[in-house]
């Protein structure tokens, strides 16, 4: 068995699927992760919406594992991956490993723009999208008490920089936060200054999908309200104003980053050959040219498929993790590994109520059928029987009485030193 | 209505009776609390041992009065009652009232016992719950990795102190938690390493109830693998250890605090008559000597019935929030307000599955019966239709299949700034 150490870092899609591939085998699995569940990452700006809540989508990865014995799980930050040892240091222990799988996920990419880093909301982690639910909802609870006109309307101004699939699907979710159970908890505001503004470099919403699906996000998103921002870029943000490259200054307290993604865990890859958004180089089997025992799956992993980047989303993650394990398990068998093959399912993106676009191959579709679509590929790829109730409990609680199950103010940011710590 | 505009400082039980009883009336009613949400503090003990999850018992205050425009809520900490300007000052605003209802809770009693303070864990907020459950959980996390023998049993024990009925409830949890869904979670631990103790000064646990009630707990207790230490006083608490007055030492890196409540809010009652324990003596009208306009009602208050003074439970808050409001009410139609007359609904508490303690009238029930009358009471008493649904989902499926909802370490202690800070 001493050759059949397989260590696994991060507990993300590729990473979990990985160790789910290799449970019950040959293999002794450690699988690391500096927290001790997994984040159903597709919903978390559901999250920042107040529209489920944070123990819905997450689910402890130790109880996956319960009934197999080979696969261990540690909660432990990584200090080191020790390519020539063969080693992974973590903060308590140190993992000496036959085989490595890198699953270390994506980070936020500012592009070098000022002031990005520092003041924009992300959407990378639970305590993320936690920290832009709250900070949201005190921004009404200040705006109440706040009698100078302008300082209340830069109070209500939510900005989100990018207009892809969680941009379109944040900016929809927050509108309808909004002219819902928000108007209704603070009728006594003028909600003609409320504002949920999306921002897009590009000439159109989605661009990585067909442009008739441009078409009726961008006309959705207006009908409830949201004022679409095409060819603008973001030049700087401060902690009251984004700037515009054509000169315009939006005063706002939240603005929402969902610009760009770059490979996470960079101080881990040191050694690897990296593209410059900081993602690691693979070879078609998905091991790293020169270190055939490192494997790498999901956002972290570049490949090319048709010559073209294989996106940054959970199921080249989930595919990525199973194929790692799969190429793992042949070599121990004293097969050669196989390279990757990626079976698009389609993209989906929902907008709202009953609304939603989605492409299958070479059809598209928009509106209730998109969104009944949306609505049960969620809800099936959610881990845990109970995790899939709760959400169902919530959207439906949601979608019944117009009424959001969850919006606390909790952790208070007024208790907290981070406060304002939106990193 | 210049008259009639009544402030109410705390959205606790108190709080939010009072404000519901005044909601449709001719008053102009402010509810101030620094939290958006009221908290259902009977299950509070539930959040920390990951039985529910803390959107389970918890209500967002503001949709409560969305109906009653005479009532509006203000997320808001109290700074100052000015009782010469009749007027409460908050961070952001200033309510100038004609009468005031004090409703600010309880805070722990920690009776001057050197380390209190600072090492013991609470169970009087939402935070405190949690940061009990994060911290709980990732002893058994860092015990996994821990080689020396003694540390590990160190970071295995978990003493509380206090045997009313917060700390029998919590032990009774607790123990379940660790015998259920930890024990196959660790499995690799030696569960013979944990420890859970209940400390009590008194020679009896439950000590405001009848003697029968006491042996059944003990019972049951020690049958579910808690160690009952009786006429045992807490006399220091370090981060390590726990001192008892007979010398004895016991390592510990968790000291749960129950022992103790006192009047909370002590720097806006400076004017006030209060007990040594910090709570406000009030006449039989739940008014306060020499200030008529100033009520008082909750855990604050203290008022003595039969001689004995009331304790500090759900059902004497939420039947004196509401006096206090009908007292008002009847002075606004120019009548007298009427002394408060408690009617006692008994004593329940829960030990565990199917195990629990009541008291009604004169009777008392332990087992199977006093615990479905204690799921029932509080299922029924929860605030909102949704939040009931939850909590009975949560407990069900915990029933059904001996699995804990949620067992999250989050937020993370590792990334806080706050992770030893146990206030």
């Amino acid at each position: 068995m001493s050759d059949n150490r397989v260590v696994i870092i991060g507990a993300g899609f590729a990473g979990l699927w990985a160790a789910k591939r290799l449970s019950g085998s040959q293999a002794d699995v450690s699988i690391l992760d500096r927290d001790n569940y997994h984040t159903f990452l597709p919903l978390l700006y559901q999250v920042a919406a107040a529209e489920v809540e944070p123990e819905d989508i997450v689910y402890p990865v130790r109880s996956i594992f319960h009934k197999h014995p080979n696969v261990r799980f540690l909660m432990d930050e990584v200090i080191e991956v020790d390519l020539t040892d063969s080693s992974v240091k973590t903060t308590h222990h140190a993992f000496p490993y036959d085989t490595l799988i890198l699953a270390g996920g994506s980070a936020a990419n500012f592009f070098g723009i000022p002031g990005a880093a520092e003041c924009a909301f992300q959407l990378k982690t639970l305590e993320q999208a936690i920290r832009l639910r709250n900070h949201i909802l005190f921004r009404f609870e200040r705006a109440l008490c706040e009698t100078d006109a302008d300082r209340r309307r830069q109070m209500l101004t939510f900005a989100i920089t990018g207009g892809g699939p969680t941009g379109v699907e944040f900016a929809g979710a927050l509108a309808e936060l909004i002219r819902g159970p928000l108007a209704r908890d603070y009728y006594s505001l003028d909600f003609s200054q409320v504002q949920v503004l999306l921002i897009e470099a590009a000439e159109s919403l989605l661009p990585s999908l067909p442009p008739e699906l441009d078409r009726y996000a961008q006309k959705r998103l207006r009908r409830m309200g949201v004022e679409v921002l095409l060819q603008a870029r973001v030049v700087q943000i401060t902690p009251q104003t984004l700037h515009l490259s054509d000169g315009r200054v939006i005063p706002t307290e939240t603005v929402v980053w969902t610009a760009g993604v770059r490979g996470g865990l960079t101080e881990l890859t040191a050694g690897l050959p990296t593209t410059p958004n900081g993602r690691v180089k693979v070879t078609p089997t998905l091991q790293v040219e020169g270190y055939p025992q490192v494997y790498v799956a999901g956002d972290l992993a570049y490949v090319e498929d048709n010559g073209k980047p294989l996106p940054m989303v959970a199921p080249v993650a989930i595919q990525q993790g199973e194929w790692a394990a799969s190429n793992i398990l042949r070599q121990m068998a004293g097969q050669e590994p196989l390279p990757f093959c990626y079976r698009d399912p389609g993209t989906l993106a929902t907008i709202g109520r009953n609304a939603a676009v989605a492409q299958l191959g070479r059809r598209t579709f928009t509106g209730f059928p998109a969104w009944l679509l949306w609505l049960s590929v969620h809800i099936m790829k959610l881990i845990g029987f109970r995790n899939r109730l709760q959400v169902l409990v919530d959207w439906s609680w949601d979608y019944l009485f117009y009424e959001r199950a969850v919006r606390l103010i909790f952790p208070n940011p007024g208790n907290s030193s981070d406060a304002d710590f939106r990193g």
